[in-house]
């Protein structure tokens, strides 16, 4: 029952926090019909400067990081972070009525990591006295940049080909009677196009004729990379690894962070508003998915983390920082990255998700399983 | 004439403030023709994150405070405020060639308070060991949103009604002879247009036969609470209540305020340049108002705070506080909300009797006054 | 070989700093053909706080001046200033193959100074026990800006007299036979609408007809002081001496700056990956210029010091800090002024010249020169 309770206080605390305050607040003033706007300027402007400083402070952190000793640890933080987009996409995807692109974000939500989540396991391991590498909280961006970028490449992947049977279809439709598509599974007009816009770069329309099931996967990665969300954050990282940009960082991109991202939560929520009846017949997947990913992550972090642990010697504290962070799910890094990259997916899904079953689940239940676990091993 | 001294050398001061700076360098800009633009965009965001901060930081203050202890006193400032916009739309408004939207403009500003004439005060109170209660500070935001909202509504009303005649005397006009109407107390067509845009968001356009002098209020209200100004002010009030948004006010919104307002003064000077002229037949109706105002609101407010001194025991001391906040005009939250909430309004109307002014009247004359009649009071 | 590898690793070291980095980002960003963008309402917005900061820190730093007791070296430093741009305008202008929009922005840039060499002169005269006058560092801002404004003025007129030529050649070629005007020294259709547009404010096209070589200079300095960039720029100078602004500049001009430049740089950046290649075949003079300039300026400024020295008694020490910002190239308040000030020339051309070369003479070979030079007359 004590879980109960702190599972409860979380969430409610949760509730509380200006992020979803100011989520809430935007999802109000749309329902009023207020006439309040944020120009399209300022916000594309406030995207680029999150998406800059998420890169950053990760590049900032790698940069400053011994990467000899922390290397296995970190390819294994790769290797969870793109696993768990793929595990999402073959389990909550694939769940009845889920939209796919939504489950990709969520995925990749869940992916990312949460700093938050992360600082309150650290609290509590000095509290218990667990040792851990100085670098090992430095595995996060290791984990929260390849679990972006797999999302936003396999949204931009199964769009392009769901579009591309669209038009097959359509042009034999077209062909034999010249109706509109509108039943069925295809997407409906404003969302096809919608959806067309993350990838209407420019690479040439292919001819219906030759398009067949097969859709090539590296022009869609390139495109994905060329995309202003993930250009500004692969920037934001090469930056950060390779000057020094810490004066800027801390006198610029670090304090506008948390003010820009409560005013991106503004415009989300007004956005949300129009967009959470699409989740009604789908909520139960998305709290079940939020409630055991966070577990499941932590435990195949936890079983890498155990690898390296004989391999190398890496601390049973960092096997538990590797598990809390492949459980949390960012509430910071990924809401701005997600919305830019994959600007078809509803946001609803996938902050209600994890803010308010994910984040709590892996810091009322995660934490104290990882660092018990450790401390069975430990005993051993 | 150590009042007048004083008066002068507040006044000469106010002028070197950075504030007052900026909206004199934009009336310079304007004048010499400079190619300066601040883009519009950028010009809308400002008064967003201006009017968010206002509502914010009431809202902190309102749940930060003891309501149960200090209702009547809190009521007693609301009422206060809203009469002060009353009582200027009843005077200021009646007199020889003040435009009416000018004049509740201007009403709005001195029933908004200033937090620097607020801060003066205590310090006095202090140097005079005056008590107070601790939360008597905190009773500004009681009257400052609801003499802006107050305002704003009346303007709103006032400008509805004026269409709707204008309306029917078109309609008469062109049954008769389809002349333009340009002559006489109508607006010009750009005016006329430019206020038009405040109400414009969508209610249907009433059938000129049936409009008569009947306006309805509550659409107008409803309309004037949707419009951007006010719902930017009330999401801010309501997530200072309802949420903890200390942290991203102390690190994005606060600090952000001084800078943002001097850039919102530039804009307002290069427009105040055009428009400053409209002044110069009222001028000595404004210095009278802004002369006299502050003492009658203070008086009034003191008054209030007497009834709550012998209901509930209400100290002095905030009495006099109350009398302060009603007798400040607003030099900060006032501006960015009247520019926005009354588009047509002349901004160097309001901004002119308040700083030239109403401030250095209640500085100088309004905090002594209040003090010494409590002493006096005190005493007996 | 101290000067060297002194040289060697300050060239290396600049490459690290974030200003560069930032612009080698937005340079590569542009190169792999990224959708990255920067609105243009935020980068017009980005310019104009970045110039009213450069504005109002040179007219703080005058108004805390003693201007009566700095008066001839502060005349001095305005003459070093402007000669420093003409001589650019007929040494470096007139190399073979070298644009002159652009030298005169290079030399410009030259002209204005360095905040962080002049720092770390006087932190090298504080350890080498040079005294100087307490106001000697707040030279600055009287060669910085009279600079900058030179060369916007010097660039109007150029630009204006090669329409007029361009005119009448164009009228004359068309009565003769209606081509084209391409070839030549002529710029390219883009360029020359390009460079169109900082003079279009509105000043009447002349007749072709009347043209000849002859143009009014005037109308053409007002009209640069009447474009965005001096604008800002002399807004923020006469805000910064007859205001007290500091608490609006600390809390807010100032601590933007840097990142904001930073977002600049990334703009300038992906505008310089399309204009490198234009310096290919005239790289070798801008670094034979940025080599030898730094210390030309720094020698006639030391020059215009001993005249101050033996006529005021103007310390040795305030000679050489005069030398320093003469031979100091802006790395901060002269990208943003000149990108604004002339849009037509080449950012690759000035940052280039001054970062890379430039900067690091100044500081490795230019101030150890003149402080030698000034123990040396001291002992004498």
């Amino acid at each position: 029952m004590d879980f109960l309770s702190d599972f409860l206080t979380l969430f409610l605390g949760k509730l509380q926090s200006p992020t979803l305050g100011f989520l809430i607040g935007g999802m109000v003033v749309a329902a009023v019909n207020s006439r309040l706007q944020i120009p399209d300027s300022i916000y594309k402007f406030i995207v680029f400067m999150l998406l800059i400083k998420v890169g950053l402070s990760g590049g900032i952190a790698i940069r400053n990081s011994n990467l000899a000793e922390m290397l296995l640890p970190a390819v294994f933080a790769m290797v969870v972070g793109i696993l768990i987009v793929f595990i999402g996409r073959y389990t909550l995807a694939k769940l009845p009525n889920v939209k796919i692109v939504d489950a990709i974000a969520t995925a990749g939500l869940f992916g990312a990591v949460s700093g938050s989540t992360l600082a309150a396991a650290l609290t509590l391991m000095e509290t218990e006295g667990i040792q851990y590498e100085p670098w090992a909280a430095a595995l996060y961006p290791f984990m929260d940049i390849p679990a972006l970028v797999t999302a936003i490449v396999l949204a931009s992947v199964y769009l392009s080909k769901r579009r591309s049977n669209a038009e097959e279809v359509l042009s034999k439709q077209e062909y034999l009677s010249k109706q509109p598509v509108a039943a069925g599974g295809y997407p409906s007009k404003q969302e096809y196009l919608s959806e067309q816009s993350i990838t209407a770069g420019g690479y040439p329309r292919r001819q219906s004729g030759t398009a067949g099931k097969r859709v090539k996967i590296w022009p869609i990665v390139k495109e994905s990379l060329q995309g202003s969300a993930l250009s500004a954050l692969l920037l934001g990282l090469a930056l950060g690894v390779l000057t020094q940009p810490e004066t800027v960082y801390e006198s610029f991109f670090s304090p506008l962070f948390r003010g820009l991202l409560s005013i991106l939560m503004l415009v989300m929520g007004m956005e949300a508003t129009a967009r959470i009846g699409e989740l009604r017949k789908v909520g139960q997947w998305y709290a079940l998915y939020a409630f055991f990913a966070p577990l499941l992550h932590g435990f195949i972090a936890f079983g890498f983390g155990m690898i390296a642990h004989m391999i190398t010697g890496f601390s049973l504290g960092g096997v538990v920082i590797l598990a809390v962070i492949a459980s949390s799910s960012s509430d910071i890094s990924g809401p701005p990255t997600l919305r830019a990259g994959i600007p078809s997916a509803n946001p609803s899904a996938y902050i209600g998700s994890s803010t308010a079953v994910g984040t709590p689940v892996a810091l009322a239940l995660g934490i104290p399983l990882y660092i018990g676990l450790a401390q069975v091993l430990m005993g051993s």
